[in-house]
């Protein structure tokens, strides 16, 4: 077989395996591909192949006659020397994609069938529209219980897997949708400074204007080497780190690369998404909080117990000690909204600010105390009591302090964003709710989660009087196309409804 | 706002828009922007703008930082020349993504939320995960029979529109899964030389080896610009032409741009595509033939019958004078299967060759029958024996001719694939079917329809003895990769039932 100079493309296509073949080149003319087919690279020893998506070339200064050109991330995919001869051929198109045309069908698929998707999306055989046809297919008809639990297994298995070598391993996770939600960042240093194990990895924002992730990050470094990870939560008994970095279930990520630009959460792939990380990230013990209101992802009580059956169901079979809270989702929680504004948030609740949010100090200790009671030398009720003692205590602010450090400051203290402007009342009254759908939607085109000085700071509540022309809130923007955006979203339908 | 100068990368990135931004360039820097944002770039004086994904470049040999590159295909949508000042800033998010989550939601979309789709995709705001997102969510939960009207009249609002200033203007359209079935090739000529007007075009082939588009490539140039195309049927009064130069419902390329890679067919886009085709071509007069059997895509005369009342019931509503003909789709019609081998047995028929596939000629005389008795002066019944007198006399044969010669006689020949290989039966007995499925998988491995020359040629039909040993077709193939993967599909099933 004929071969071809490896040659690295200084180009980042993110997610998207690109190669670049030049319109001479004697393999592209013989094996007759055609721009977007999917080829294989290999060495010529026939190592392990990547999959990638061929760009045609017209200039020889980008890719010659005789080179094979990767972008940057499939170069390091494949991890060879450039100028390495290598070998190029079609890919076969991936075995189970038949079952995602199953699964479009409305047909119902097993273990097997899922573990053959999930093998050929983490060897990159997958490519985005792929990916895509398949998670629609997955979230207009629905998973079956017994479907949702083979997805979750078969993403703990083509990943690497974690072991505390402890029988008490803790974990917490809010299925979102609530601004300003950042209770980990609160239980996690309540749980550790107690004692209890809790090694935090959470994903960065799929749909909201910032995650847990997201909003260590203002404070410090949550992408993590395995080995380091171990380290830190040896000595402080936790940490708050980004999951993506850690190799557990990485078809994960990969899914959420495609569920991003479309905004897609589907209860199936949300419960093995959750599942799936936590299982993988060693977690034997787990309190899953479920926001319920008008305006949060569930909106009654009855999808609310749907869903508890579900992640019951998934859990206990995945060997997981699983506890559902059901919460109050009818406003967001704190005040600020995007990564750097809840930080603040957050730090205030540690420092035991007297101007820090109640309803976010609240919410945490009554989610921390249900963890402590895991414990069993807690006496069963005494878990919130205990958390509110070791919060005003102060050990928990150390605890916070000290993960942070171990994980490395951030050096580069974030401001909000430079640009700034008042939403206000447009009459007097009584706020009587707050839409988190649309305060999630303008915090996001000013920029959150991606920009984190940027978001909305809230002023008032559900329950507080305010008069025509008072501020309600404030939007933060860096870059003034984003600026505006928020501005004109908020304009049109500004989130607070008054009444008299 | 800042500038950039207009850099053409020359990269052939097919119908996937991308824009390349060095990652030290300050708009990329202050604007926020990530790889795989998307991003409009525009005219100074705000003239209209293009879409791109944006890869971040590393090398400024391919932009540097004062530049915005754009693949080959955005380059020329944008149609300005290079080093022109361009701005670039974040798209919004296409409006109609609302309507594609609620279609996923399983809810029914409107007239007017399929034209905001159709809008937006011809208008490249849509990427390939949005438009594979859409699409699977119409063929999961399937379109009521209102909405595929809507998508119909959507797709024919959002692309130019011919007028042939005649009260009579013919079409046919199979949907497909028969390979060899070439009758197109016959009928047009056939329907011509009778005097009726039926300028045909016809979309390449999906997941087929081979369309009418790609058959008639053989023979002639079947890309033609709309004004030739018009002088050749009024000189003609018919032409044999692809459908997809001519901006005809172009959205109905773009998402068969995405359908291709997905093998997805789904009846509701079927019908959709099909009609809308042929009402912006100007047809008055449409005979639809539906091919059912066990292995056709129509496998049983109750969903044969389903599909004719959508197709009536979009079709009248649409203007068409529509009839649809439910015919025998047992087996492959004619020998060869894949665009070479296909145009062989037409011209063998046109040319009243002994050796002539009497199926293909037979079906050919029936649906040409059928549309030559749309004239009024064609007494009901006359049809089939007129059509086979302008066949016989040659006359069909002349036509044929003199429309091959107008469109641009391929200067080329092509040659049958050069790597051969016969498939024997491994029992003596009867041929009692012939998987249709099966053959057009072989033949698509073997390289059809993107390589001309490749793929089946039929030697043995349904009802033929044959020996052990004996051949029951020949494999075609240019490459030795695509020669490789047809011979193993074909030892794994030969596609033939053969009993005592």
């Amino acid at each position: 077989m004929e071969t071809l100079k490896l040659k690295r493309v200084a180009i980042d296509t993110y997610k998207e395996n690109v190669a670049y073949l030049h319109r001479d080149c004697s393999v592209y003319r013989s094996e007759g591909f055609q721009a977007l087919s999917k080829i294989e690279v290999f060495p010529h020893d026939d190592g392990h192949p990547v999959v990638a998506v061929l760009n045609v070339v017209d200039d020889e200064s980008i890719t010659s006659p005789g080179e094979i050109g990767l972008s940057e991330q499939v170069f390091e995919q494949l991890g060879i020397a450039e100028e390495t001869e290598v070998c190029v051929r079609y890919a076969s198109p991936p075995q189970s994609i038949k079952n995602v045309h199953k699964k479009i069908a409305g047909e119902r698929l097993n273990d097997e069938q899922y573990l053959q998707i999930t093998e050929d999306i983490v060897a990159n055989r997958y490519s985005k529209i792929e990916i895509a046809a398949f998670l629609v297919a997955c979230a207009e008809s629905g998973m079956e219980r017994e479907e949702v639990l083979s997805l979750t297994r078969a993403m703990v298995d083509t990943g690497e897997r974690m072991d505390w070598g402890e029988k008490l391993v803790a974990d917490k996770h809010c299925i979102g949708g609530i601004p300003g939600n950042r209770t980990t960042m609160l239980v996690v240093p309540i749980v550790a400074a107690h004692g209890l194990l809790m090694p935090k990895t959470s994903s960065r924002a799929i749909t909201s204007p910032a995650g847990t992730a997201d909003t260590m990050e203002v404070i410090a470094n949550v992408e993590l080497p395995m080995d380091k990870m171990r380290d830190i939560v040896k000595h402080q008994r936790a940490c708050l780190a980004w999951g993506g970095t850690a190799k557990l279930a990485p078809v994960d990520d990969i899914l959420i690369s495609v569920e991003r630009p479309l905004s897609m959460d589907s209860p199936g792939q949300m419960i093995a998404s959750i599942l799936s990380k936590k299982v993988a990230a060693g977690a034997t013990h787990l309190i899953v909080d479920i926001p319920v209101g008008k305006t949060a992802k569930v909106r009654s009580s009855r999808d609310a117990m749907e869903l508890r059956k579900l992640f019951e169901y998934v859990g206990d079979r995945m060997g997981l000690h699983l506890e559902v809270i059901i919460t109050d989702g009818h406003e967001p929680i704190g005040r600020g909204v995007g990564p750097m504004l809840e930080a603040r948030d957050v730090m205030q609740v540690l420092e035991n600010d007297p101007q820090a949010p109640l309803d976010l100090r609240e919410k945490s200790l009554q989610l921390a105390g249900r963890i402590l009671e895991f414990d069993t030398d807690v006496r069963g009720g005494d878990g919130y009591r205990l958390a509110r003692d070791i919060l005003e205590s102060g050990r928990a602010l150390d605890k916070f302090h000290a993960i942070a450090q171990a994980q490395g400051l951030n050096q580069q203290p974030v401001q909000a964003g430079k640009l700034n402007r008042d939403i206000v009342a447009q009459t007097s009254g009584k706020v009587e709710a707050i839409d988190n759908f649309q305060i999630a939607r303008i915090a996001r085109l000013a920029g959150a989660p991606m920009t984190k000085g940027a978001g909305v700071d809230l002023f008032k509540k559900t329950g507080d009087t305010v008069k025509k022309g008072e501020p309600l809130y404030r939007i933060y923007a860096e870059y003034p196309s984003e600026f505006h955006f928020a501005k004109e979203a908020a304009a049109n339908h500004s989130a607070y409804q008054i009444g008299k």
